[in-house]
């Protein structure tokens, strides 16, 4: 057996296309809606809020998208990224399992959240905008816009949840450090802003308001556009190119996987590393399980109702169908801030509900403990987000121990935790517990869904 | 021109062999010395301290030294590391240069300390010894060898410089999670410790204090070693895998340094990018230009006298032949710890004094210039201690630029800045201001040298 470690592809092997599963899928996505009209939106619809190139990939269904040349110059910085055999992990565990991992982590923002920052900064100046509006929870994806913005010499603001922008002052000076501008949201900058700080001045914020924020803003200004970090298509899209590189990985360790697992918060690396494979599967090739995991504390997929529902929490965007937890639902505080959001992309929930994928929930406790076993085995010390993946994987290669299989697992790496060492001192001194949600605010928030009939 | 980004070398061109620059110098190194006898020591002097293996490769003369295949099988997991062009950069400067980094914040660890961290433990634990202990400044030293720790099964006991401890609990909590124990120092935990802190109870502390401290708990106990991460010969030697992957990088890109940029705190980085290319000059090869880059606040090599000295401010090192700022020497607090250092390796000295390369001194407001115009560039933040290596290479870009020359420079961009946001934080603020030392205090500490004929 090979002892190989790292598997590494050329620059001239980064795919020159992005893969969009909507091709390939048994049944389309169901319609984006207008809240008012309930009617299905058109791209005009949303030419408020993005540049037309990326709405024409948000609504496309050609299989193959042709990531621009410019674009594939910046991804050099990091991509392609590599594929990892996690040999100390397996021997650790004990387990007759080939584990393998992509990691995201070696992007300047340590996360696999450039990935779609530099297109859609690309895309946006391709455009003439010159500004671009975003929320962000923890950090990483307003650190990823910054880094993209600094590259084009756009303009980023960032609404960041007041909880981190106050907990997590680095991310923030690293926003800053790429040219950012950080604001701590619920802010006075915007209407809804003000209004969420009247009912309660010392609101913490969520990324439901933060998003409303941001999109206000964006709205107001002819050369001011917003994006978003995960959830839309074009974002996940934009996140193949994780396993486009991964299936090419696989096929240089003469191995390919039964079990994909990735975290999901918004969707985006899960789909990243999953859409390629499931894609391949549909179209008659070998099709590995695909484990979505999820924070208990926000339990989407696996607790949540598949149904037509706002993306924010002002209302300010369309409905989309998919597995939400209500948009007035805040999560309470746990660490993977990544993962704290009321819905999951519509595209993930399609295939959730197509039966494509699984999905399981663990407690913060437990993924931490991962995450420690494994920085004290592989070296990489994960982000909160990324130990659910690898508390995923352990499972799955436990079970393989106890059912004696020799099963190959892959799982995503979605990002580093050296922004996030405060979660681990929380660990290591016992102050870490396991947060849990209220059960009446979830049905409260359940039974608030805007009501959509059935026939639409 | 071609617009390669990034040169990757496969798992197997990794170097199977450290390059010894004591094989090809035209004078050898001057002797180490017993503090009171003033004579030559021996390896068995240093048996105390080290594992044998170890104290062989401190005296060898052999060109090449093999690193063990259990070290190359860790050293996969970040290695071999990457070399850029900075082809973003170059623009940005306007400059005909054409200017190259090799990185080697993707380690474990975040900087190049890992190289030479993880023989150290595989030769500890070959010989059979269970406990390493250690002192730290900002941590980068000490969360890398409590990674190589883990891997081993070795405890790690990590002495950090309190000012360091007190005010970057993240690198604390990063050795907390590979499993080290921290302690700052100066501590009750020694005699040295406590004779500091009767003095002076809230004495900030210095590398040179927790070294002492470090020795001191290292002599006592048989299953336990001393480790250094910088300024020793053999820790030279481990580096030097940096220079020669450069070296087969620089090949792959159809190009070769005219200068070589390092920076210099106690000498180990500098040394892994540039000794391979001083001796391939010195058997008759092209040879560079090499710049060391120190901090106009601690001006080792710029400011010192080549002189023997103590490498501890306790004393219980030997003596060694080195560029001295006195033992009794605090540098001020500047934001690149891991350059505070007094004294240089002697071997980077020894080169200095014949004439084999030069240095440079920068204060650390235009070093983290350099680092945000970096970040804004090429996309990884920097960590203050690379800055300096940043400032050298542009500062050569631009000498370039006045000149019309087009060379070629090739840096070491020794780690990332991910646990240093809080310096880039004081520096947008505009509160990070240039440090300096104390004339009168440099003075003594050069007066107070310990006395060594030059005879000997």
């Amino acid at each position: 057996m090979s002892k190989q470690t790292k598997f590494l592809l050329n620059e001239d092997q980064m795919p020159k296309f992005w893969y969009n599963l909507q091709a390939d899928l048994p049944k389309p996505m169901p319609a984006v809606l207008h809240p008012g009209t309930l009617q299905p939106v058109g791209p005009d619809d949303l030419a408020p809020l993005f540049p037309m190139a990326l709405i024409m990939q948000e609504v496309s269904q050609e299989r193959e998208i042709e990531i621009p040349e410019p674009v594939r110059d910046v991804f050099r910085l990091w991509r392609p990224a590599p594929l990892f055999r996690a040999h100390r992990l397996e021997k650790a565990l004990g387990t007759p399992a080939k584990i393998y991992y992509k990691y995201e982590g070696g992007s300047p923002a340590g996360s696999h959240k450039p990935n779609t920052a530099v297109p859609q900064a690309f895309y946006n100046q391709e455009a003439g905008i010159k500004r671009l509006v975003t929320e962000t929870g923890a950090g990483q994806w307003g650190s990823s816009l910054a880094f993209a913005g600094s590259l084009y010499g756009l303009e980023v603001e960032v609404f960041q949840v007041r909880v981190s922008y106050d907990q997590k002052p680095y991310r923030r000076a690293l926003m800053e450090t790429y040219g950012a501008r950080c604001v701590a949201s619920p802010s006075h900058e915007t209407v809804y802003g003000r209004s969420v700080l009247a009912k309660n001045p010392n609101h913490p914020g969520s990324l439901g308001i933060a998003i409303s924020e941001a999109v206000e803003l964006a709205v107001q200004r002819e050369d001011t556009k917003y994006a978003l970090g995960s959830v839309l298509n074009h974002v996940l899209l934009h996140q193949t190119i994780i396993g486009q590189e991964a299936m090419l990985q696989m096929q240089m360790a003469n191995d390919w996987p039964d079990v994909v697992v990735g975290c999901a918060g918004g969707g985006s690396n899960l789909a990243g590393i999953a859409f390629p494979f499931i894609g391949h599967g549909l179209r008659g090739g070998q099709k590995p399980r695909i484990v979505a995991v999820e924070p208990a504390a926000c339990p989407t997929l696996t607790r949540g109702k598949y149904a037509y529902d706002f993306g924010d929490t002002g209302h300010m965007t369309p409905l989309t169908k998919m597995y939400t937890l209500g948009s007035q639902f805040t999560p309470p505080g746990f660490h993977a801030g990544g993962l704290r959001y009321h819905g999951m992309a519509p595209l993930v929930s399609h295939c959730k509900a197509l039966g494509l994928l699984e999905a399981v929930a663990y407690d913060q406790v437990a993924c931490f403990e991962a995450g420690v076993l494994f920085a004290r085995n592989e070296g990489i010390v994960p982000a909160p987000e990324s130990n659910h993946a690898i508390k995923g994987a352990i499972e799955e290669a436990m079970r393989c121990k106890r059912e004696g299989k020799a099963e190959t697992i892959l799982f995503c790496l979605s990002g580093h935790g050296h922004f996030d060492m405060t979660s681990y001192q929380k660990y290591f001194a016992g102050e870490l517990t396991d947060e849990h949600y209220d059960e009446t605010e979830l049905a409260l928030a359940l039974a608030s869904l805007p009501n959509v009939p059935e026939t639409v």
